[in-house]
């Protein structure tokens, strides 16, 4: 299958990349390294140095593997895009080209418009691309579970039959997110949607939890080929963040009371569901929403679970409860519904203190490259 | 109360600047004339010719009204809209500055991402000038009965408790646009709804249904105070563009079956919902939602209504059914709630044969400026 993966530097991408390509998908992918250069200006690089795209794909051929071929610009050029387009002839499209933090976008108003045009644009090009070239091309958007917020019933995966007055009707979920990031991922959900019921396209969008973890089973523990692993306020997730920050001797940082809740996945599980999904593509004119995640935990588990594995290995971790940046709920209901990606096929990976001592282990070898003062800056959301 | 207008050069703007003024409030009016440029460019300026804001406001002034203060430029430049606020010094702002044309967000991907970039930034920018300047300042937006789409439930007012499970929760009522151009004002609400929950912006969020009428009571029936009256396709809403064409010697253009439902309303009372909604603002944090419409009607009926008047006049109306150029349901289920703002004193001008007639005489006056070529040309959503 000829893949396309955008936003093939961040965290997922080049972990996508590699994942398609052994198993003999002819895999294109395309960056504009937004994220590799905006988190070395805010002076919080990755915690692995790794080389760019075309160097990766040189390393990933020269330990065996397939050519896979690296474009180097941005979808938000419709010109570029249609290049690519006609350069890769995509079955299936991956879409990571986001701006993806939520910190990021709350910093200041020239933050917040990039994040929305960058997300909306982008999006909205892909759209278009696939329609200008007749491409019969699947779209794998990733949202976030943050779209549907902390509401006080359940949620469904993406969907919701609503009953009112004695009459029904079904709606995408109701969505409601703590950040114009997540707010952002509402609208590219809405526009997809627009463009599945209007043009035809047959799109899914995963509904991601937070993800951790740092290697990958392509990558073979060959550092050149990790994850571009962050760990800080802005581009780290909460779970790698903490394992940074026991591993450094910094309090693990739980925003208020802790009790946040959200649905977490390995980031083997995300290649899993990536690849799942892309395999089996919905029909034509169809949105299809997973929630990507595996378990749920508190912010207070996870800095229990860090603590105790970092004890172990004798760090001394200690958590401190700061005063929230953020505008949220510190206690809720939540309850996620997710076992469309497990009924196609997702063999979870859960998070045991065995993956969390590997975690510890791999963070070790780069300790005298965290940064301290970048990890908790304290973004303020008001 | 000082009152500040963007998009005061639109359809609706300088009546709303007019109806301000005359009650003893201090008017500033601001655009970028977007909207006049771009219909000029595609061929179909307003019907009537109307001057500038500047020009605009010297005749008011010179006709005994008050001074308006008249600001020219773009509000998604963030600098010019703090120089503004600086001004101007809001207590009230109406928000009427976006791309509004579902055609227009159709045509092609630039005017798409346009629409996207124009109605989101300047969005942003609003909510950011009014924190950052730290005003006191109630946000009206106009936002569109187009945002709910044509569900099979009864249409509440901005908000429905949702019943799930044994669970009980709030939300925004659900949503689903019918083009480019609506899913961006489903996207504006949702970003005025979350500063609203973050910063605790108040804000109301008048979802209109297409307006009609040529003149309002401070016009005096003095063109060069008049609305800029379009009546094509793109910039034209349906009930004005029928009474164009039968005035043209065209044959009404009905999409499709012509069982469309939607609700409609009288320019006047777009003024009175504007203006009532300012005096009675929403409490901090609320994002205030009322559906601005008087009654519906289907396309077909609009249709007859307008046959009707026009061959009292001697026009010899006929209609057209042609195929439809948009992606949308031609006969549905539609029964929205409008009880907010009759509440609040909206006193509704009803759509009679008399009004029709009114518009009829005016729209003859200009009968030679009528560019019949650009009145349907047939946008096509796929």
């Amino acid at each position: 299958m000829r893949v396309l993966v955008l936003g093939a530097d961040g965290y997922l991408g080049w972990a996508t990349c590699m994942h398609f390509s052994a198993r003999g998908h002819e895999v294109t992918a395309v960056d504009n390294y937004f994220r590799r250069n905006a988190s070395k200006k805010l002076g919080c690089p990755p915690l692995i140095p790794t080389p760019g795209l075309l160097r990766r794909a040189k390393i990933w051929k020269e330990t065996g593997g397939n050519a896979i071929r690296v474009l180097t610009g941005d979808i938000t050029d419709y010109e570029f895009l249609l290049s690519v387009f006609g350069r890769c002839r995509p079955e299936v499209v991956i879409h990571y080209a986001e701006q993806p933090s939520a910190a990021y976008s709350m910093m200041h108003r020239n933050a917040a418009a990039f994040t929305l045009q960058n997300n909306l644009v982008g999006t909205l090009n892909l759209a278009y691309a696939v329609k200008e070239t007749g491409a019969a091309c699947h779209i794998v958007k990733l949202g976030t579970m943050g779209e549907y917020g902390t509401p006080g019933i359940d949620i469904e995966e993406g969907w919701l039959e609503i009953e009112h007055k004695g009459r029904k009707d079904k709606f995408l979920f109701p969505r409601q997110a703590g950040s114009i990031y997540h707010t952002s991922k509402i609208q590219d959900t809405d526009l997809l949607w627009f463009f599945a019921r209007t043009w035809g396209l047959s799109v899914t969008d995963l509904m991601q939890g937070p993800v951790y973890g740092i290697s990958t089973e392509e990558d073979g523990m060959f550092p050149d080929l990790m994850p571009n692993f962050n760990y800080d306020e802005v581009f780290g997730t909460v779970l790698n963040r903490f394992v940074v920050q026991a591993v450094a001797g910094h309090p693990l940082t739980v925003y208020g009371k802790g009790g946040q809740v959200r649905g977490y996945i390995n980031i083997k599980d995300t290649l899993q569901c990536v690849y799942l999904s892309s395999m089996c593509p919905p029909g034509p004119g169809e949105l299809r929403i997973f929630n990507q995640m595996t378990e749920t935990f508190s912010v207070n588990e996870l800095a229990l679970m860090v603590e105790e594995t970092g004890n172990k290995l004798g760090y001394g971790v200690k958590t401190e409860h700061v005063e929230n940046p953020r505008v949220e709920q510190e206690e809720h209901y939540y309850n996620p519904k997710f076992t469309g990606l497990t009924d196609l096929g997702l063999k979870p990976h859960y998070l045991t203190g065995e993956v969390l001592d590997d975690m510890f282990r791999l963070v070790a070898n780069y300790k005298e490259r965290i940064n301290r003062n970048t990890i908790f800056r304290g973004i303020r959301w008001r």
